[in-house]
This record gives C-alpha cells, structure tokens and sequence, in this order.
C-alpha cells in the first residue's frame, strides 16, 4: 500500500476528495495558481504543509513527476475522541486510552496501537503535527490491530486532555522524574496514560497537566526504555491491576 | 559501524584474527583454494556458512569487489552462559536471564537488550544459529546498554536450558497455551525468562523443556505482541514481584 502521493492534479484531487492527508511537501520557491489552490485547500483542512528542496522532494517521489508537490496520504481513516469514549460506553467499561506525545517512528506507533488493542485500550490518541501519522508502515506494524482499535488524531494535545479530564478520565504520565514507580500508581479506573517521544519525552506544557507522573524503574545504566516498550510495560501493569481489583 | 567484511583476503585475515563472525556467504560453484581454506577455517571455529547466488552478494556488498565471499562481523563481542551467571553472583542476585530463542529482527534483539539491562537482568542468550547476531543495528538500538548486559551465543539452546536448570534457574517459556497468566505465575527467585521468534513462537522441543509457561493475555483481536513488548511486559512483571516480594 503505498501512501504517497505526487503531482499537482492528484494532490488536488486527494485534498478535494476529503482522503484523510497527513502533510503535504511544497517545492520552496515555487509559485502557480495550481499549487496556491492546493496551499489554500491544505489551509481549510488544517493540514500541516512545510517547503522542501527538490533534492528532497525527488527522494520522497522516487524521481517520479511530482510537479512541486507530494502528499503524504494516510493509510487508514483517523477517529475521534468521541468514537473512542463511544467504544468504552459500548462495552461498559471505564475509558482506558493511550496518548502518544510526538512520536516519530512509525514502528512505535504501529506497535503502540497492537498493544492498545491487545491490552482491551479504546483507542489512541496522537497529535496533528509533530507525530507521525496512520502510515503504511503503521498499519503493517499494527499487525492488524488498526482495523479494530480506533486512533484519533487531536490540534492541541493540552486541550484534549482538559476534555478527557472532564470526562471523568485520571490523566497518568510518565517521565523519568515521576513520583511513584509504575507498579505503586493505581491505574485502574477511567485512564489515559500519556506517553512522550522518543527523544524528548513529555514536553513541559502536557506534563504539567497530567495528574500524575509515574516511573518505570531503571535498575542498570540504560536511561530509558524504548518507547513502545515503556507503553506496553504501563498498559500491562494497568490490566494487572483491572483484573486483580474485579 | 560497518559490520559487513567482503574479499578473500579481508574475510580470512578476520577468521584467523579470531573475530567474532555471525555468517559467511560463499557464492555458489565457486571453487578456488582461499575459499576452501575460509570454509575449513569456518567450520573449525564453529562459524555457520552458506552459498548464495551473486545476485544476492553483489546486494550484500553493495556491489563491492566480494571475490566470492562475504562475512557479517559482530559488532560486539559474545559473552558466555557462565560470564552471566558470574555477574549475577558478583551482585549477589537470583540469577535473572532472557533467551530469545530464534529473533530475526535486529531491532527486536537491541530492544530487549536494552530492556534487559533496563529491568536489571544479567544477560540474554540467543542461538548460534537461525537468529540474529550483534549486529550494527542491534547495537545502535540497544542505546548503549550492550556495552553493559552480556550477550552470549549458544549452540543448542535446549542444552544450556539443563545447564541453567543445574544451576538452580527454574525456566519460564511465553506460549499462547501457557496455563497461567504472566501475573499470576511466580517470576521471583533463579528465573530464566524464554521469548520465541517473531513468527512461530517457542519451538516444540524448547516449550517442553520449561518448568512452566505463561502466557499475556490478549484482551482484543491482536494474536500476540511484537517480540521486544512481550518479553518487556514479563521482564517488568518479574521487576514488580522482586521488588514486592523484599
């Protein structure tokens, strides 16, 4: 499945067409009519586009004809927050979701979202920008699991978690500088366990606003673990707990 | 770090040198004199080869001046079953060890490296053959923790599980059938942790010689886990009981 898209007419075309895009590449310098309507159409849609060189817009299209223009096309429709407390309301259960900060290897969250789904998540939740999105790569990773576990795709990662809070969700993050070990948090009850990128981890801004912050411990010289590890770690220790507390 | 070695002089010089070679490929048909001293070199030291069509190593040496032969270095020195016992002893811990039995995904083996060391364990073993080496990849997304948690190679992995179990290692294999879920089984004390391949699982002969198997339950539509998740969800679970059990 191949998710790029390249060329002004089929760029235009995907845009119009309402197909869930996650960024579009524009030649820097480049400037007609036809472009400026697929600037203009990006814009409505709130789709982050950025300028490239065409060195770079060559490699992304293989040296196909790309006319100044390529589009990363998603490889699976995106959700809402809505569909996803939808879901736990559907199966009565309390809302047990994921949020991933701003990851940028399409294997973690492809391997995020199996997880999620193996351990009974409703769904995931990711940034518009600064994240990768629902590629190729992820659904493949997924082995799956993107068919049945929903991932949303949120502007302001700060505001979604006010609205889940207001749901009636507890928020849990988790940074090296958390006050209680994993194991020692209570993860069970309404939840969304939020998880930072692979770099950098939680940014300041979403870190203050979770209601805790837990740790993983770290008992040799490694300073941390790979992300979608740390998140299947959490998410299992979160279903240790459900299932013990029935 | 390059861990590819082509050419018939650089692939003997780096034989009898005694480095660490995870495989040799032999073009097929070929047949001189220095080839036939690499293969005897290599089945002295124990080194598994195979022959290739050139097409495939031209591929692998990106179309270098191969001469017939090409070999996959190590990018890290193997350490021994007996080197991870003794550094278990050193700290004065139950022994705490993972076998992957046959991972072909390098960033699956530096993962769970990683994890290891992250979760305090003394070391991984994995089999000489039909897995992956300490490859460049393994070593660059281990993150370092490979220069700290030995890795050892073994030829038959199902006889250095009885040498473990002399030891005293009670020997927990990860199966789908597994009769106890992964938090209900007892990972405290002497405990040797088996994660199978990423397609197939624990073979028949491996799952028969385990004192028990447990198994992550699977809450969705997902069949199992990515490798590196799976074995991070027990190693953490093993993590939690220890430190509850002080």
């Amino acid at each position: 499945m191949d998710d790029r898209i390249f060329g002004t007419n089929p760029v235009f075309e995907a845009l119009s067409s309402g197909r869930e895009i996650d960024k579009i590449f524009i030649l820097e310098g480049a400037r007609h009519s036809r472009l400026a309507q697929i600037i203009s159409l990006a814009k409505k849609r709130g789709i982050h586009y950025t300028t490239v060189s065409r060195k770079k817009l060559d490699e992304l299209s293989e040296n196909g004809n790309h006319q100044g223009v390529l589009a990363f096309a998603a490889a699976h429709e995106y959700s809402t927050v809505d569909d996803i407390l939808s879901l736990a309301k559907e199966r009565d259960e309390a809302p047990f979701i994921i949020i991933a900060e701003g990851l940028s290897d399409p294997h973690n969250l492809g391997s995020i979202v199996r997880t999620a789904n193996a351990a009974g998540a409703h769904g995931v939740i990711i940034p518009k920008n600064r994240s990768v999105g629902l590629t190729a790569t992820v659904a493949k990773v997924s082995a799956g699991a993107l068919e049945y576990t929903p991932v949303a795709r949120v502007t302001n990662i700060s505001s979604t978690i006010d609205e889940l809070k207001k749901a009636g969700l507890w928020i849990a993050g988790t940074a090296l500088e958390g006050s209680s070990l994993h194991y020692d948090a209570d993860l069970t009850g309404a939840l969304a366990i939020v998880i930072g990128s692979e770099g950098e981890g939680l940014s300041r801004l979403v870190r203050e606003k979770c209601d805790f912050l837990v740790k993983i411990p770290m008992l040799g010289q490694a300073e941390s673990l790979n992300a979608s590890v740390a998140a299947g770690v959490l998410m299992y220790e979160a279903v240790r707990q459900r299932n013990k507390s029935k």
